[in-house]
C-alpha cells in the first residue's frame, strides 16, 4: 500500500492549493446556466480529477448538489463514507461477482450492456425486489452503452425493465470540445431517438463541454467535471470557470552556470551565456510530464522562468537568470499551475489536455485546501 | 487525503503484479557484477518508482542490501518505519527549517549545495556532535551538487568537514544511457578531480545505466534503481534484467462495431470493416498515457491486440475482432504490461521512457505482490 506522504508543509517538495469554493462557485454557475429546465450533478471520478473526492464531494454536497457520479465501485464505496446522504452513480457498472456491494451502499449502477442488465436483474430477482440503475445508450463513441437495437429489445421487456427500474438515461458525447463537429448533432439524434423507447425517463448527455453547446443537449441532467475544476469547457474562447488549482514547488538548490555547460539527463540544454538556475522538487514521478521538458514555464513572482533541460523523476530546473537577488532562495517556491499558466497552459506546453495534468498530479504534494466545509 | 483505492482485486479495474523475486535477483545480479571491488545500494525514490518502497524494501534488506536512496524527507520517513536498520541517505537534502527531522529518524541528507551544508552544520554545532552526510558534486548535470571550486574551498575547510562527517562523495551521470555518449568520460574524470580532495573517502557514480558503462564507473558504492525494477540500462542491447511488472486491465465490455462507427473521443479511429471492441477499466488516470491513443497494444493469451481510439480517463478500447469466441468476456483481464510487452516497450509506444510509465501507474489498481518477505 502506498503510504500518504508530505502531511507536513514544510518538509513538501512542492504544495498543491485546491480551492473548494472555486470549485462550489462553478458548480452553481454551470447549475445556473442549465437551469431550471435541467440539472447539474457532478462527475467526481478519479479521485475527483486528483483533487480530493472526498473534500470535492462534500463541499458540493453541503451547497446542494445531489447526484454525484465516479468510475468504478471502490470509488464509490469510498465516496460513500463522505456522503452518507447523496446518489452515487457508478459508470463502469457491476463487474462479475460484485453486484452485491451495489445495494450494500445504495450505489446505482450505470447498466453500459445487456450482459450487466441480466446481472442486475438477476439480483434483483434474488431480492425480490426492484433494484434501481441508470441505463446508458451508446450514440457514437463505441466505448460504453446499449447499441440502439439492444435499447429496443430492451424497450420492449417490460419485466427486465420492471426489475431493473432505471432512474435515468444517459449517453455520453465524443467530440463536444468542438462545438463545430458534426458528431454533436449526430448524437443528440441518436440519443432523442434512444429516449423514445423510454417515455417518461429523464436522460442525461452532457458533460462540461456538452454543456456549452446550449439547451437541446442539455436534457435533464448535466454531467460537468473538467469545469468544477476550472477547465476550459469551451475550447478557443475565454475560460468561463474559476480558477481552482495551484502548484508551487520548492526550490532546493539557487547555482551558477557557465556558458557552455549542460543541463540534466542527455544534456538536452547547453547554457548560451554565464546564468543562474533554480532546482525544484517536482518531477515526472509528480505528474510533472517529460514532455514538458525544455517547454514548461514556472513563475518566481511576476517573472516567467523556463525549465530547461529534460524533466527528472523528482526534479526539475528552472533558469532564472537576471531575477531581482532573494526572489529565488531555497526553501522557496516557484508556481508551476497557477494565475496565467493554468493547467490548460500546461497541458498546451505538454501537448495533452488538462484533463491528464489534473488527473497525474502526484501523491507526494502537500495538499492544502482552501474553503468548502470544515 | 486521498484514499487506497482496490483492496479487492475482484472490485478493480486493473491488477498490478509486482514481482519482489525478481527485484531481489536483479539486485543480486548487478551486486555480483559490481562486487567485490563495489558494492550495490539501492534506489527506492518515488515510492519504490511507483512498485512500492517498504514492500521492495523489505524484500532487499532482506536479501542483504544495507544502504538505500530516497528522494525526500518524506519518503525517508516512511521507509524507515518498515527499515529499522538500513542506512537510508535523502537525496534532495534538508530543506531549510527540516534539518532536525534527520537525525530523529536517523536519515543522512545527501548535502547539494553550500547553504545545506552550513545549515547541517549549524544543527551538529547546536546539538555538539558530528552529523554524519553525504557529499554530492557536480560533474555535468547542473542539477544539485557542489561545483568543483565549492568543493575545493569544503575540502580546505577542516572544522566544517568534521562537523558534517560526509561517509561518501557522490555525483550523478547524464547521459549513461548512451554509452559512446562524451559525457559519460567527462563526466568520470570530473568525479575523479573532485574525489582526489577528499582522500579516502568512499565514493558513488553510477544509477543503473552507469554500471553497464564498466568498471571505472563503479567507484565504491553503485546506486541501481531502474534496473532493479527490469528496465532496460542498456539502451539498445537486448535487456539482462528479470521482468518485475505485469499490469492486466479488466474488461467491462465487449461489444460490436459495424464499419464506419468510430471510437472515442474526437473520432480519431474509425472502424473499417465490422468487428468486436474490448472497453478495459483503465485510462489516462491510471497512467495510460494520452500519448498511446492508436499506438498501445494489449494482449489476450498469445493474441497482440491495438488499442484504437484515444484513452478516456478511465477507459480504453481494443480491437479484437477475428479472436476466438470467449477469450474476451467482461471481467476478464486484458495484459497491459507483461511478457512480450513490457513497460520499455510501453514507453517507445508513448514516447518516453520506462521510468515514467512505472511512475506513473495508478492508485486504483489492485497490487499483487509475488514474493519476497511476508
Amino acid at each position: 500500500m502506498t503510504p500518504i506522504l508530505a502531511t507536513d508543509a514544510a518538509r513538501a517538495g512542492a504544495i498543491l492549493t485546491i480551492d473548494l469554493d472555486a470549485v462550489v462557485a462553478n458548480w452553481r454557475q454551470l447549475s445556473h446556466q442549465v437551469g431550471p429546465a435541467a440539472r447539474a450533478a457532478a462527475v467526481v471520478k478519479a479521485d475527483a480529477y486528483g483533487l480530493g473526492a472526498e473534500r470535492v464531494g462534500r463541499a458540493l454536497a453541503a451547497a446542494g448538489c445531489s447526484r454525484f457520479f465516479v468510475a468504478t465501485l471502490d470509488e464509490g464505496m469510498t465516496l460513500r463514507r463522505a456522503l452518507p446522504e447523496a446518489e452515487i452513480i457508478v459508470l463502469s457498472g457491476p463487474l462479475p461477482g460484485c453486484e452485491e456491494a451495489f445495494p450494500a451502499d445504495r450505489l446505482l449502477p450505470v447498466l453500459n450492456a445487456r450482459e450487466q442488465i441480466d446481472r442486475w436483474r438477476g439480483l434483483a430477482d434474488r431480492k425480490g425486489r426492484a433494484l434501481p440503475s441508470v441505463l446508458h445508450v451508446d450514440t457514437g463513441m463505441s466505448r460504453l452503452g446499449l447499441r440502439y437495437a439492444e435499447a429496443e429489445s430492451l424497450a420492449e421487456d417490460a419485466d427486465c425493465l420492471a426489475a431493473v427500474a432505471p432512474v435515468l438515461i444517459m449517453s455520453h458525447l465524443a467530440c463536444a470540445d468542438d462545438p463545430d463537429h458534426p458528431m454533436n448533432r449526430r448524437q443528440l439524434a441518436a440519443f432523442q431517438a434512444a429516449r423514445a423507447l423510454f417515455p417518461g425517463l429523464p436522460g442525461s448527455l452532457s458533460a462540461s463541454s456538452g454543456i456549452f453547446l446550449g439547451r437541446p443537449w442539455h436534457a435533464d441532467w448535466c454531467r460537468p467535471g473538467a469545469a468544477l475544476y476550472g477547465l476550459a469547457p469551451n475550447g478557443a474562447k475565454a475560460n468561463p470557470m474559476a480558477a481552482v488549482v495551484r502548484l508551487d514547488g520548492r526550490i532546493i538548490q539557487v547555482r551558477d552556470i557557465d556558458a557552455g555547460e549542460c543541463v540534466g539527463y542527455g544534456s538536452t540544454h547547453r547554457a548560451g551565456h554565464r546564468g543562474k538556475l533554480a532546482t525544484v522538487a517536482v518531477g515526472y514521478a509528480d505528474g510533472l510530464f517529460r514532455t514538458l521538458g525544455n517547454k514548461a514555464v514556472g513563475q518566481l513572482g511576476e517573472h516567467r522562468v523556463p525549465l530547461v533541460g529534460r524533466v527528472s523523476m523528482d526534479l526539475a530546473v528552472f533558469d532564472i537568470t537576471g531575477l531581482p537577488d532573494g526572489l529565488a532562495a531555497p526553501g522557496g517556491l516557484l508556481t508551476l499551475i497557477g494565475p496565467g499558466n493554468d493547467a490548460d497552459a500546461v497541458a498546451a506546453a505538454a501537448g495533452t489536455i488538462g484533463y491528464e495534468i489534473l488527473t497525474a498530479l502526484g501523491q507526494r504534494y502537500h495538499r492544502h485546501y482552501v474553503g468548502g466545509t470544515p
